[in-house]
């Protein structure tokens, strides 16, 4: 197993910025546990391994690179506070078509953990595609990769003009607004789209009027809002309660 | 309006360990929004406020103490990436008598984005009291005052020997366990008290035993687990939607 260069260190480094994921077509997974996941179901995936000598993943008989590094190395390619033993560079998904009934649209989402942890709660209900407008963070962002725990290997994520794809779709338009019907007093199921908003602004202007179903979680003591994260927890519950 | 000196900086970087806030007896609150929530509500506890030119919080009449800082110097006391333009320190509450029919109790929480959200669920669903074993992380950390948005001032937290705590109550003790019974086909109403697990390991050995009903969120896709702050969302939410 070679030792890990000056300009892999650099490559990988430099995949901690959209544009350059975008332009190689590359994202990073980090830990054990993750990395575990993407040699057992990804492997045509993988571009390049790295692992430090403390770590458990086996590497005989894999058809994709493998570097060792230090704990030093892993440290100054890694973008957790506690880099792990190991590190995957993955090339990003083809695209693929899924049959769904019921799909999350972010609108604008920017905190990398809420959309990390959106897409794990997705993967928990077993939602199966996430519509981003084009503002929403970038769910390869190494933060979001993290936060999802796995999920970002099962739920199919598109970025697109949310305003168009919502105008074009004949299905229900479930909105998260303060002003929406008390969810606990609406049946609902999981056909059409649930949307939720920006953390600060909520679901913008443009996006409102295309909203059929306002639904809100009522408020019993004083806190102004929710966390989005919890919000769509608690609303894809509502969703799936009955099924 | 002094400015502020070398040794007010000192005095408030040093408020970040919670070694030195137990021992002064204080705490930081940072942001317009929190800051003038403070002064509003709590200004009787109001130590010292450090504010810059930007900020729009009015500091004539005031009783405490009041300097002024450089957006550097805001940067160099506070704990957030973005610093915002306002900082207060303020005087641990007093302890005071809660009345109520149900608690949460958390059981080794160590993240303080996760700490501080519950406290924002708990201040939504009007939860009055959170009870936390000696394990988790200090409600006053500055994260999870961030996080918790205003909640911190609402909620009483009291730190204890968890497991003494709830071998002392005679009322139903629920508990986040992956074997609990389905919330969904359980009928749960806001009685008793509500025991979340560490992030990692979950409900710990010994507090187990004392759970008197187990329940879980039941999973219909493949993600191992969900976070404990949106797992707290979801129970909450199937306690209060009744009432």
């Amino acid at each position: 197993v070679q030792s890990l260069s000056k300009n892999k260190i650099k490559w990988i480094r430099s995949l901690q910025l959209k544009k350059n994921r975008d332009e190689l077509g590359l994202f990073i997974v980090e830990g054990e546990k993750m990395v575990q996941e993407a040699i057992e179901n990804f492997s045509q995936q993988i571009d390049f391994l790295v692992v430090t000598k403390f770590s458990s993943i086996k590497t005989d008989d894999v058809s994709f690179e493998v570097a060792i590094a230090t704990d030093e190395e892993l440290k100054s390619i890694s973008t957790l506070k506690n880099p792990n033993k190991s590190l995957v560079v993955l090339k990003l998904p083809a695209k693929r078509r899924i049959e769904t009934d019921f799909r999350i649209a972010l609108d604008g989402i920017q905190d990398p953990g809420n959309l990390g942890t959106i897409l794990r709660l997705a993967d928990w209900f077993d939602v199966k595609e996430i519509i981003c407008s084009k503002e929403t963070v970038d769910v390869y962002n190494p933060k979001v990769v993290q936060a999802s725990m796995g999920a970002i290997f099962r739920i199919k994520v598109t970025y697109c003009d949310l305003e168009d794809y919502l105008k074009k779709i004949k299905v229900p338009i479930f909105g998260a607004l303060l002003e929406g019907q008390n969810i606990y007093k609406k049946t609902v199921e999981p056909k059409g789209i649930l949307v939720l908003g920006n953390e600060g602004n909520g679901i913008s202007e443009k996006i409102i009027p295309l909203i059929t179903e306002p639904i809100t979680i009522p408020r019993f003591g004083q806190a102004e809002s929710l966390n989005v994260s919890v919000a769509t927890g608690i609303l894809l519950s509502e969703f799936f309660r009955g099924n």
